[in-house]
């Protein structure tokens, strides 16, 4: 067992996995060093609030710095780790490599298109801010260009969100898209005919929300039909083109497309294990470490285990968050020569939001549906949120989109001209040289 | 005189100047179009406090659309401004011709490089939202590197603020970061040594905030030196590298450099008159029309004229929105056959904030400094805020960050990745094709 007097605990990721395991050791006799590429904590339950333009980056983010500025044994590092050598014990970033005694890895996940790269640019996903941001931008510009149309030759074309995947994200994407079209945005763009907006929900699987029970995800697709979302299930997507979604014979027209099917684990799982599963997850024994390696635990998204009882653990906040616990835990017993013990998740319920008074909650011993369901759903996720401020902030955000109908934040940001900008630039300040080229092209 | 029963009134620029000739049109049987390349008003005397983290986009911008939702006789769209065609009267867009009976152009300015536009992505600018998010980014950035720096080596070079021009953005700016350094982020950053961290405002002139007298300069430098900025006056920059600001001989190592100095009327200037002045100014007649254009009116920083005491009339947010308010009436005036007037701004006072606590105000009949002249700058500038929500909000957040040092916004997204993309994308809703080309290199 290593000497842990003092030991050197290394998490990567301030996820929700990696935060609980930060905070879980702040009184523990260790010297933390928290790794991440972004120096925020992302609030993801609530992205699609940024997508939506209901609430601002900051109201759902927030700095790790100032998470973790009352801990006096945890620093925060923004940096990129490339890989490690576990013989070693070190983590490898561009610049150096990073010592560690334990290292615990919750580098979460990316959308993935199941081997179609290509469709990314097409059809974004939403994992993080800047996802948030660029979807946001598409389908407010999406408004704007049939308002243009509508201004200058009188009628515009229809406008079509197709959301590939019928999960919780895609869900809420559909349904909050479908509720400020027909709402806020419907108020702002005067000339622009409700009727012609249609959004589309695209599911491969049987039905919606297939981690709930037959009944809910039957209320949830009723529940989006309300909203006037259109729900095709058993549909699987075969192309994704510009402006055009095509499902074997069956080609949907798309204004702006919304990807929220696949998961891929963070390729940091790649670096730790040769036997990762189809998502790139890393199988972890009951301790959430891997074979011979007791130091290093791999949890959240990242990881891939069933519960006793055989049914696999779900890629969910609570259950990083409480391997997040477990793994604080399972230090701190090393620390006082105690036994480890296995993780055991515990599932608490699941909810999924809809749209305005629309959602879904599935708790173990009863289930709610429509506005009591979003009750819950809404005072759980503030009662979530970090920080005080952006708890405070985001209710009177939602108080006063809620009453008004408006929403607060309908900006679009021009970012290419910015990047234009950025990419010329020799600021070293910019993050890891992305691996693209620049040149200058005459135009003729 | 054109008639104007119904006329066609389009309005490009949705600043102060081009927002208060639409309101003051309101209850006149006219239609009004606003074009603007952004969908949102931009609150440009707060893009500071975006800049330094301590507001979030949304709080100082707010969308047009819903700014005039409640017009009927005004129309938005978004849209980018080519040209005109005077004779015909219309304007020119990459894909249409709008007409017009009345052209009122308050396009505004950027800043100027004074020839070395290359300086421009080295020295980045503050006139709009992106321009805020990529300074807040590089601010931040710059400390995270000197944390990195400490953490795994024990010691960070120096960081060095440069920002050149001793204007109120220079001078706010500088105030900010040096208050900000001192205090949130010291906090944030625990290695670093606040010691190794300067702010110095460069000013080629004899002394900062030149439209004040001469005490109130000299007020404002002492407040400056009280929250820790370097001011250089007399001082002309001369060339700028990454990381280095030339000075003839005197060379300043630079972490981040930020330009407040010269500005650059809009291009659209030089479309409407031969003799714009140097900064592109469009010299206006005294009823802010051009020459032998009755219908075409130039107003804000787009325009220049002087008052009838001679002095050149300063391009401020309330000489802007004094002009707008003038051209609805001049406009009214045709309307109801009514002889037009003469413009003559009303100086009602000239304020600047520096830091807590720490601002100038100047008025017709007396001055105020310091901690008085702070408080009447928020309580104006709260008061102005377009909006309700945002007057609260941005409330809330001063409140906050006034008891806690806490700034709500400290964010760092990066844009390079998310814009790669976005260059990779075919996605038509993209803003003019930007005049890059990106390649994929293989890494060696």
């Amino acid at each position: 067992m290593t000497e842990t007097r003092g030991a050197r605990v290394v998490v990567i990721g301030g996820g929700f996995g990696g935060l609980e395991t930060v905070s879980h050791l702040k009184h523990q006799p260790v010297h933390i060093l928290l790794l991440d590429r972004k120096n925020h904590h992302t609030f993801q339950p609530l992205l699609y609030q940024v997508a939506t333009a209901g609430l601002s980056p900051a109201e759902i983010a927030a700095p790790l710095r100032s998470i973790v500025s009352k801990q006096k044994n945890t620093e925060v590092l923004l940096t990129e780790v490339n890989g490690f050598d576990l013989a070693r014990k070190v983590v490898k970033t561009a610049d150096t490599e990073i010592e560690y005694d334990y290292l615990v890895v919750a580098a979460g996940a990316r959308h993935s298109y199941f081997g179609n790269d290509q469709w990314e640019p097409l059809a974004p996903g939403l994992k993080t801010v800047e996802d948030a941001l660029e979807i946001r931008r598409r389908v407010l510009l999406a408004f704007e260009d049939a308002e243009r149309q509508a201004a200058l030759h009188g009628h515009h074309s229809d406008i079509n969100f197709v959301i590939v995947g019928g999960g919780p994200t895609g869900v809420e994407l559909a349904g909050t898209i479908s509720e400020v079209a027909r709402t806020a945005l419907a108020r702002d763009f005067r000339t622009i005919d409700p009727k012609h907006t249609r959004v589309i929900l695209v599911e491969a699987g049987p039905r919606v929300l297939a981690a709930f029970s037959e009944d809910l995800s039957a209320s949830a697709e009723r529940q989006l039909n309300k909203l006037g979302v259109e729900v095709r299930t058993k549909t699987m997507v075969t192309q994704v083109l510009p402006h055009e979604v095509h499902m074997g014979e069956v080609v949907l027209p798309s204004s702006v497309t919304l990807w929220a099917a696949g998961v891929a684990a963070s390729p940091l799982g790649r670096a730790l294990s040769q036997n990762v599963d189809r998502a790139g997850r890393v199988p972890v024994q009951p301790d959430l470490t891997i074979p011979d390696h007791p130091e290093v635990f791999v949890i959240g998204d990242l990881a891939t285990i069933k519960n006793p009882d055989g049914k696999p653990i779900p890629g969910v906040a609570p259950a990083a968050m409480q391997m997040g616990r477990f793994v604080a835990k399972t230090i701190s017993n090393d620390l006082e020569h105690r036994a480890r013990t296995n993780f055991v998740y515990n599932d608490k319920g699941n909810l999924a939001t809809i749209g305005r008074n629309a959602a879904v909650a599935q708790f173990p011993k009863f289930k709610l549906t429509g506005y009591p369901a979003w009750l819950a759903w809404l005072f759980i996720h503030i009662l979530f949120l970090i920080g005080f401020r952006n708890r405070l902030v985001v209710m009177i955000e939602w108080a006063w989109s809620y009453l008004t109908y408006q929403r607060s934040a309908r900006l679009i940001t021009d970012e290419v001209g910015r990047l234009r900008e950025q990419l010329r630039s020799p600021d070293s300040h910019l993050p890891e040289p992305p691996a693209v080229e620049v040149v200058e092209k005459r135009r003729a």
